[in-house]
């Protein structure tokens, strides 16, 4: 028996998010479905970080327990064998026998796509948000980079339990330019709930002038200005976890 | 009444392709449902070319008379609102009463996207092929420029009537490298049924080895040796359907 450590990669279009639910199909749910067929039976595989429905993944990391005689290549290639075409196995390695995806991690980092344009574009909108009026993408840039450092960001999520801290630490918040579409990345050493659709939405308000930056930096520093930024969530299609550094 | 000609983007993943079917979703069905909404009541519209179940397009053509008195831009929104996420009209204008989409288009291109991976990649797979072999990039740019020209196509698809031509003109087949991916771009007058998946699929032949760029051109010379070159289609998932030209 062994402690083995995955890099998954999904899309998560027709997922109802990564956590296992009874009725409906799930990140997890696949995970240990395709597991099954290898010979696991513990009750549950863990995974680094939760998506909700719609949001997609590069980099989300598993752990669980096997026994596995036949090496990791083999390990991978069964396991992608077993799983359905939206969600495969990037990586496998040993882990530490205490090793925990979520509470070790060290910090977590997503990707958001987004770009501009009037008409409805059906290739693209599977990944990205198409935002659709006057956009000030040097207000995007220069917003980003308020939420750097160590802040109480609860006007921008909610903690995963009621009472708990929720001051994160923001390392990177950076809109790149990538042909006619703005990526974001923001890396923390962990989000709140929903806190990464939030920053973008409420970056995309001060783009277009529904918000200003002066506001988003009052909800930072005081939390119970949080009525003052527009209420509301990018779209989880534009979304991806790419990477939990350990 | 007028003719108009619009052009459509679809993401062709849940389309039993372009053309009615009485039982399966397709793009010319969709269309056509969106139009009745906006009164039009003749019998179909016409496409420029004919995708295939899963080939996507970002300048399929269609063509339809109507009466409508408020406008294109208004004809434009009005047929997004109707349309599924998974299409949309990118322009409308007014054709030559007599427009015919097929007939009268001088020339039609082709993208197809493919990448070199040995494990599945979700987040990719949807657009573009991946080829999981070792892959010989030279032999796949060489071995576009064969089919640039007039030449007999019948070793590479077949006509959509028995006995018509099979005689086409190819003035553009280049492959791009587009970070990790290669792009296939593909101009013709005209294509035979299948014939940009199966050039796809030759020219992949030939880069991984199974297949001789001098037998693709013998092919190409000699028809009667359609037997000597590998069998088989590009998915259709990695092919779009970019312009038509008139």
């Amino acid at each position: 028996m062994a402690r083995y450590k995955l890099i998954l990669a999904y899309d998560g279009t027709t997922f109802a998010g990564s956590q296992r639910q009874a009725k409906h199909r799930t990140v997890q749910g696949e995970l240990e479905k395709a597991l099954r067929k290898l010979g696991w039976s513990a009750r549950s595989v863990t995974l680094a970080g939760r998506t909700d429905t719609g949001v997609h993944a590069s980099g989300q990391v598993a752990a669980f327990d096997l026994e596995w005689n036949h090496g990791f290549e083999h390990l991978l290639n069964a396991l992608n064998a077993n799983l359905p075409v939206d969600i495969a196995v990037k990586d496998v390695e040993i882990a530490d026998a205490n090793f925990h995806p979520r509470f070790d991690a060290k910090s977590r980092c997503y990707h958001y796509r987004l770009f501009c344009q009037n008409i409805r574009d059906p290739l693209r909108e599977k990944m990205a948000w198409r935002v659709w009026s006057a956009f000030d993408s040097d207000a995007l840039i220069e917003t980003a980079g308020v939420f750097l450092g160590q802040h109480d960001f609860s006007a921008f999520g909610s903690p995963s339990r009621e009472q708990s801290s929720t001051v994160r630490t923001v390392m990177s918040s950076v809109w790149k330019r990538l042909d006619d579409e703005w990526q974001y990345e923001v890396r923390a050493d962990a989000f709140l709930y929903r806190m990464v659709r939030r920053l973008v939405f409420v970056q995309v308000a001060v783009a277009q002038g529904k918000c200003s930056k002066e506001t988003v930096v009052k909800a930072l520093e005081w939390p119970q200005a949080k009525n003052e930024i527009p209420a509301g969530l990018a779209p989880a299609h534009g979304l991806t976890l790419v990477e939990v550094r350990y």
